[in-house]
């Protein structure tokens, strides 16, 4: 084992970041050492480059970034069952306590006290990354390592998805980031029987295209979406939204376009607070919402595994990749939002 | 049958009512003709009263009001079964077309073409009111006619309340209206391990007591509403929202005093857009809210007759008591919020 | 409208039918009269045509039997709403009463007072027959006839299969006539990640295999149906059993074949009371079962409709096809085993 | 520490047991030592001490048994966090392994591999016991030792009495032994409208009268249950079936005394397979099972005490109380029936 090892940098309070030399990192009891392969850039890494008001309140610098990965395991602490050396495994990023009230009733993935991978402790886009044990989540050697790297946002979009009934519905996909591009495929599977997806960028309305929306709409230039989804379903309206745009008029026209009785899962996070119609939205036609927050711990890796192994495909998501020290370029094309997911590699020949 | 009756009017467009003499309604088919015995106002009564936006868009004068009350069957047209002339029974408001969707899959209380007693269709403060049969739900004749004439308050108090899953759960009912008021014994017998209750009004914080609330809260006195609740809960959180207040301050307390993973029910109606922290208050904690409209046709009905079959007791909601005459009082009283629910007999001897 | 018309009646208590002449049935109020064109033969069908004791308790001949079937709407009552001479419709077969508790609060699918058409009413296998409205459910012009004669068992298979959440889970149909193989296609739509069917009839466990199955079990084969699941999934079992065999052999090995926590909807009759291992199949295990019958009205026939929409294709669950009279050839088809779905033609033209 | 402590012993394959002195065990990793206060004797331990052939096959004797108890912690393993010396603290028996896929998914009390105190491991029936951190539940101080002893079954009766939804609901009860009449009192904080139970015992049902039920059936008398129940019910049937009772009787009168839709939670264990005729029981009437197994983890522990810091009184269920020393008479009073729940102390003064 090395003692040093490459690593993205958030140096100091302010914006941008930097390929520093930093020590490996050591497993303390219950964790894992993993060799990082690729990474998969979040819309979050891009608000730490930024340095947002978010990122300033929250994030205590010199802190190594990066939370969506995946890699090989090469060491693990005495105590750890389950994961060994070799395994190949990606990252599950939100650290549970396993011991608040949330965590003791099935419900670690909105813990009382979790820290997060690459905000709340050094992260993955480095050579080696320290995880709990049971955040290490053993792939098939099937996967793709590209696909492996972006489990996490993989499993946003299992989670927010499947958080609905969708057996027979008409789905409305609000917003076509990678998270939403995911939640097409996935909501066919999961019993949609028409997906309307919605966004205002070509690039992405293609790849909604290509990932199976039945329709696409850009709210560009159908700028009633209610009524292009009443069009298309008697007048009734969708049956589920699936809120991934964080925007504003996003969630207007997502739950303008509910029918009664529709349901709601919200997992696009709004900068500042919405003005909603709550009384003709959400009280009169008895609709349900649901906050939706990283994964199920573990049902939704387990989710997110089978429908891997029964052959969803998300690799048309993916469609870029750079090595980690051309990371200027990367975060410039997430700026611009011509593309996908974009891949980070760290590992010289991934 | 006598040919003409007392009833309490919406004249025209504007402000107030007028008692006139109008023809006594013909049941058609389907229909059930009640004489009436006594009705409770509404805080829709009110607004109805004073002409606002939403009654200006809505109605089509002149319409008798009242849409919460108790009466005897008179007549039944030739097709109906099930109710007889004799039966004492209590008015549910909402009409359902029993043909849409959303009728034909166990949700009528959000009939796509609902009409509203009292307010699309003539109403319930009158000598005599028709109904379709399947509205005239028939009362146990133990139940006393004031109870029997808020089923339809009582049953919103019970929609809100078993929406959510209680069973040793801190419950946060937001606003001490009449609806407020029942929800808190419903809450009770329907697992609520603690009761905190919420309001700005002495007389009804007075009732909440009564009602059966472990800690009334004055939000002039104890302003920080969340704090309260965190304390109560070793810095946990409410488990259970009832939002009846409506009110954008309600709306925030409520939302903000939630724990991880709690759910909220919505019944009080904002007269406004509300502005609210999604992020904090409902994404990132995996709050889920629904919004409650009616009461379910017919769960709620069945629940509330087993709950007072079981000795739930609302009476002490039942503060004032006015003939249908004086009616001036009786909502110039509602106004001055110095009240629980206000009952109108219309029998001259009930 | 002509006066007589040609019918498959079971004419007395004992074995077999004859085609008749019998009359043109009228509609009642709420009802609908349809011209017939094709029927499906249910196994039910066998167990009348053979006068078993649940047919000779429960029946009262002279009775024009058959309930899976589509037709034209010819005439309705004048109170009838929503369907109209013209409409291409398929027939509901259960009657629920409309009035009952269940009725009342979305589950009319168990009426207390449930009457079948072809069993307790007069039946399909005629060139007229008589509906209340509401069962006669308006299909699109673009479902074949075939299909849209089996909507019936299409909808026990729709039912079955969407009382348990798929999403990403292991599937065990026991039991291949023509519900099971539908149910193959649908739980797949459903979020299903590996379906295993199992029957003991090749014709049979051939459709399953054309029908989508992963793994296509003959238990004449591979006696120990658990050990086959276990081996599939790592040791855990399957996660869902839909259980459409109705025998003791296959209650038996769909039960063990559970892993713990798992879910089993029943709808397969089994002709005597079974023994059940309650313990170790059940309680230990924390297993959920759910008896499954009919439709649930009218959920369950949006989401057919929705499927087929969608590009759900039964086709190949219809293996033969007769004129009406020569149903005594199709009846032993049945008897042999050696078929799908059997259509009988009511129309000279269909 | 002392070295050596006092134990309730298994010796040798066979019946009975024998007090012997014992090594004080030693916590290993994540372990916690507690000094036992008292216990309580269940069913199952009456099974061990017979040596029935459930217990031949499962137990390895010598073992130290037990497993309902409380204690205070006296000593904690380095790696131990939220538990300390001086807790006070009730035994959870059930101690799950944490890695397998029911553990990761919230289901850990139907894990994959389970060990069961004062079965698989020493028990509680002994000066001291060692158990994993995480089954030390910390009590209340208000909590009276001998209600903290029986957490284990009064969960049970959490468990089983909250498995269904009971607002308003009619429930049945069958079989009064000590979880049955502790599910007494928590239906009806839990919404029951109307309690039945069941049993065969005269000193049981006069305890079911005293906890609340508010009918009470002797089957010895009234044998024909389902009649009473559906007489009591206007002919529908019970809503809800807690099934404790695991006799073959139990299970065909209270299945037959469901409502068509009612829902079964089965907790007793039946010693043999059972009959069922799941036809007219169970596929009819659409009704759903549910095997219910020890408590959930740890959702069961939280609602369990919340239930008793509102007021849950479960004390008169506890009727007798024995030194463990004199464990004979406690078991023989066990076997006579004439008793609630039989309480040892194991500590002198307890």
């Amino acid at each position: 084992m090395p003692e040093m090892m490459r690593a993205l940098v958030k140096p100091a309070p302010g914006p941008g970041f930097e390929i520093r030399s930093a020590p490996v990192p050591r497993p303390g009891p219950g964790d894992v050492l993993i060799k990082v392969r690729t990474g998969g850039i979040c819309g979050t890494d891009l608000h730490i480059a930024e340095w947002d008001p978010w990122a300033a309140s929250r994030m205590h610098p010199p802190r190594i970034i990066g939370h969506e990965f995946c890699g090989t395991v090469v060491e693990t602490a005495p105590d750890v069952r389950g994961v060994a050396a070799g395994d190949f495994v990606a990252g599950e990023s939100h650290v549970a306590d396993g011991r608040c009230r949330l965590c003791r009733t099935g419900q670690a993935h909105i813990c009382e006290r979790l820290e997060i991978v690459g905000v709340d402790r050094d992260g993955a886009f480095a050579e080696y990354v320290v995880l709990p044990a049971q955040n290490a989540w053993k792939m098939s050697p099937d996967v793709p390592p590209d696909v492996a790297a972006i489990m996490d946002p993989l499993g946003n979009a299992v989670h927010t998805t499947l958080a609905a009934d969708l057996a027979g519905c008409t789905v409305l996909v609000m917003g076509c980031g990678p998270i939403g591009l995911c939640a097409i495929p996935i909501a066919r599977r999961a019993g949609a029987a028409r997906i309307v997806a919605v966004d205002v960028n070509d690039y992405r309305l293609a790849l909604a295209r290509r990932m199976g929306a039945d329709r696409v709409v850009d709210a560009r230039d159908e700028r009633d979406v209610p009524r292009v989804v009443r069009t298309l379903t008697d007048g009734v309206g969708a049956d589920v939204l699936l809120e991934f745009s964080g925007s504003p008029q996003g969630l207007h026209a997502g739950l303008a376009a509910l029918r009664n009785g529709g349901f709601a899962a919200l997992l696009g996070l709004p900068h500042q607070p919405v003005l909603l119609d709550l009384t003709n939205d959400v009280i009169f036609k008895g609709v349900r919402l649901q906050g939706i927050f990283g994964r199920r711990l573990w049902e939704t890796w387990y989710q997110a595994a089978a429908f891997l192994a029964a052959g969803l495909d998300i690799r048309p998501v993916i469609t870029h990749r750079f090595p980690m020290e051309r990371y200027r370029e990367a975060f410039d094309l997430m700026r611009s939002g011509a593309c996908g997911k974009v891949i980070l590699s760290v590992e010289a020949d991934a």
